[in-house]
């Protein structure tokens, strides 16, 4: 078993319901009931795979003919498929609802079906906020193990989906080991090795070329495909006047392709060709931000917002084959540029779901892009952004390592939760009333084992006081152990209660009553040392 | 020379103005223009202390026969202050508008007269927001050298203001050693000393033991008091219901003394004395929150707001005596409660400084708490809060050593720099277009020198890159040294220069050109190995 598999403390799975969809239970002390939260982690793998949870529900489309797996093209029909039914009791809304917002072009559930391995979710403003972690090899580092075992990583720590942005030699048998042992939906960006396999050069690049590429992805089961069809010949002089031109690597593939032909850009003209492929597999549109700003000069200018236009129309080319799809977004944006960008997409591409990188409120903090990012991903996601694709510490400086990776993931968890707080999304205060009861009333291995990252938070408490006795103790060694801020709430409240007064009527009486008894009991405030 | 004391890479201090105001001025590569930052970290210390820089200002003050040394005081009957002019420089705008920020109370220039070696500052919604760190030793832990080391540290990272919250014994002496070593002002929780002064018992607490305390620190040099005044006796049952109850230690020491005696709150009945005693050195209030959320569900509720109320009456009391004052803030606020906080503080303080700490906008990340604090901060900072008090990795866990107080400084530097970015402060976007143009232009190391982090920034690049060459190359380890999203804007733009086009009509000139250069070219877009 992998660092990534080993279990959270006191946490067990559960499962509900006839598809078994999977929480993670957290027990707690003194007759406090449990906590399910969420769980990303998917089962344990059988000879290097996971099972195929799916096979059963996919075989039976194939057998009875269909020729678009889309989720979209059954929610349309009316149809609640299994994959529906799992995810509505993973975000506890009706099987009904999920289908209408998949219909609506509202939500994605992107659901290859050619990925068995996979716990559906669902990527929509009105759902839980999800979180995308990127990872995948270079030419220069990592193995496939080493990439699956990241991939593991990043879904431990919560990540909802992974892209793999392999460019290395092995890409197609990275791809395979992700897959196989991924139970959350698999992203890429086809033109990464469409562009190996034309020798790396942009020129050579064509749509018969690129379609092979979807193919044999598609094949391989990849969930959702980023696809920059929205870099159009004609915007690419709007990002001559910007600080940072064009940032996104799929981005400047095509800018350089359509340089190259002056022509306009393949994927744009070839675009129902793709859906057609698509629909086959039902993988999802993630349609690129190939002209997304890199910098905070950049941010909200022509060139990005006239690429959103054309990425809107694509949307409705797409819907019309019934193909699922979701809209990226930047970048680099500070905080009082970010409402306009979701308010655009919203209006430009009717609803579909938002996926942003980010964004980076600031240009000053290399090293730290995980924070100047997950401010900005907090506030897109209070707006309704439905997907924040993570960005770690090495962002600009280097390829992330497993740290980073977890760094990147909790960060992004942060800021995902803190926006389905603002959203007031049902339940999601559940998680921060537990903890924050268990912090109240001194239960610490509670508070450790609510918390995101249980190891960090107990590590960082064992720093002060590491005796086993403190976890149990009613002070913490901000304020020693004699006194705690809490405290008096806690004598507030047990009188009222006794009384069965109001609870203002009887602290109101209480405060008379405490005056004595403060008084009688006559405690030290402090104790001098631990 | 101590670590936090050593220089900043390609970096020198500059002075301007007759008052020899300082900025650190980073030099770059490239025949670019050096860029000018605002620098807290003062001058070299002569004989284990800061030369006394404003001494003769003050001593001016008292040869005259002043009574009230308040800035306020100064600023209401127009006169202009070393101080101020010293400020205005440092903020860029004009001598009278400082004054008249000030004798509106728009904003607050901590400066007691007895803190020499401070170097002005100033604090309000129309200056750049401003950072605090928490230091102060404990009965547990740590010396007196080591908290001035943790002082300095924290002001090399940027700290605009340290609060020492010491609590131990040798509590006089370590406050004693951080001023005389402090270019930034100093704030305290005079409670806490007033407190060991009475055996640690709250209610044996009373107005004159209080004074004393006041005056012993006032004359040792501190700039600013938390006094929570605003916690009054009927507000104490508001707290019964809370999820949390009271968490501000400050707070529940008087909900302590107003239950042990059934009596008002004798900050609040005394606070005319209080403001008696800080004009005499201008010292200025930092009106405690002392009934602040300490989680989610108790965000904004009934406690939280009707304190604030009182803070504001309080603030018209400080004002008839020209004493200057800033509002304290919570806390723990969910994104979508926070603007409310700041329309209700600028409402009922008329417009007073605001100064919060974080807020956490998530319960759910103990040993994340300066990330789930940093976005509450950048948002509130945005709203136009004057000052953010950091919040270490360490919070609700642990007492912060030295890499937590550099972590949770460096995350609200971004949070403060995020804020200044939305409020369209003059002048705050040219370090991060400095900084961008540096990325876009691959000079590496001017990238590194304009960030918050020189040393982060450098590392984490060179886990990938270690060699000295990659600092000149024009590419990086995420996309390989062939090719370079960015290469491509740099391209375009260099034609549009050399005909003497418009960017637009160049560029689209460019394109045809470009596609006849690109295949004539014919450059491999990666290489397979750096």
């Amino acid at each position: 078993m992998s660092e990534a598999q080993s279990p959270f403390p006191n946490s067990k799975k559960v499962y509900e319901g006839d598809l078994r969809v999977p929480f993670r239970e957290i027990s707690l002390a003194d007759g406090e009931p449990p906590l399910r939260v969420y769980d990303t982690t998917g089962p344990a793998p059988r000879d290097g795979a996971l099972p195929p949870r799916r096979a059963a529900w996919t075989a039976e489309r194939e057998a009875r003919g269909d020729t678009n797996f889309s989720q979209m093209h059954y929610a349309r029909r009316g149809e609640i498929t299994p994959e529906m039914r799992f995810v509505a009791l993973r975000e506890r809304v009706s099987p009904e609802f999920v289908r209408d917002e998949i219909a609506a072009g509202r939500a994605i559930l992107p659901a290859n079906r050619k990925h068995p391995e996979l716990e559906p979710m669902i990527i929509g403003r009105n759902f839980l906020v999800k979180v995308n972690a990127n990872i995948g090899n270079s030419a220069v580092v990592s193995s496939v193990d080493e990439e699956v075992e990241k991939m593991r990583w990043a879904v431990r720590w919560g990540a909802d989906t992974v892209m793999d942005l392999s460019t290395g030699p092995d890409i197609h048998e990275t791809r395979e080991a992700i897959l196989r042992n991924a139970p959350v939906p698999v992203g890429t960006v086809p033109i990464y090795q469409a562009l190996e396999k034309v020798g790396g050069k942009p020129e050579k690049l064509c749509l018969s070329a690129f379609l092979d590429t979807l193919e044999e992805q598609a094949e391989q089961g990849v969930d959702y495909f980023t696809i920059h069809a929205g870099v159009l010949l004609r915007y690419i002089p709007l990002t001559a006047n910007r600080l940072t031109g064009i940032v996104s690597r799929g981005g400047s593939i095509l800018a350089k392709w359509c340089l190259a032909h002056h022509r306009e850009n393949f994927l744009y003209t070839g675009f129902e060709e793709i859906c057609a492929l698509m629909k086959r597999y039902d993988v999802s549109f993630s349609l690129g931000d190939g002209l997304r700003p890199g910098s905070i000069r950049d941010a909200n200018d022509a060139a990005q917002f006239a690429e959103l236009d054309t990425l809107g129309e694509l949307t409705e080319v797409a819907w019309r084959h019934d193909v699922q799809v979701m809209i990226e977004g930047p970048g680099h944006v500070p905080l009082h540029l970010i409402r306009e960008n979701v308010e655009r997409q919203r209006e430009v591409c009717h609803d579909a779901p938002f996926y942003t990188l980010g964004p980076l409120t600031t240009d000053i903090a290399p090293g730290y892009d995980h924070i100047t990012s997950g401010i900005g991903a907090a506030l897109i996601g209070s707006f309704g952004t439905a997907m924040l694709c993570y960005v770690t510490p090495k962002e600009h400086l280097g390829l992330p390592n497993k740290d980073d990776v977890k760094t990147g993931v909790i960060t992004y968890k942060i800021a995902a939760h803190a926006a389905d707080l603002a959203k007031g999304h049902p339940g999601a205060q559940d998680r921060d009333d537990a903890l924050s009861k268990a912090r109240f009333e001194f239960r610490w291995e509670d508070q450790f084992n609510l918390s995101l990252d249980p190891d960090t938070a107990r590590a960082f408490h064992d720093e002060t006081l590491p005796a086993e006795g403190a976890k149990r103790a009613h002070f913490c060694s901000m304020c020693g152990p004699a006194f705690c801020s809490m405290k008096i709430t806690e004598d507030v409240r047990a009188l009222a209660k006794e009384r069965g007064l109001s609870a203002e009527e009887a602290a109101a009486e209480a405060m008379a009553a405490k005056a004595e008894e403060f008084r009688a009991r006559g405690g030290r405030l402090y104790l001098p040392t631990v």
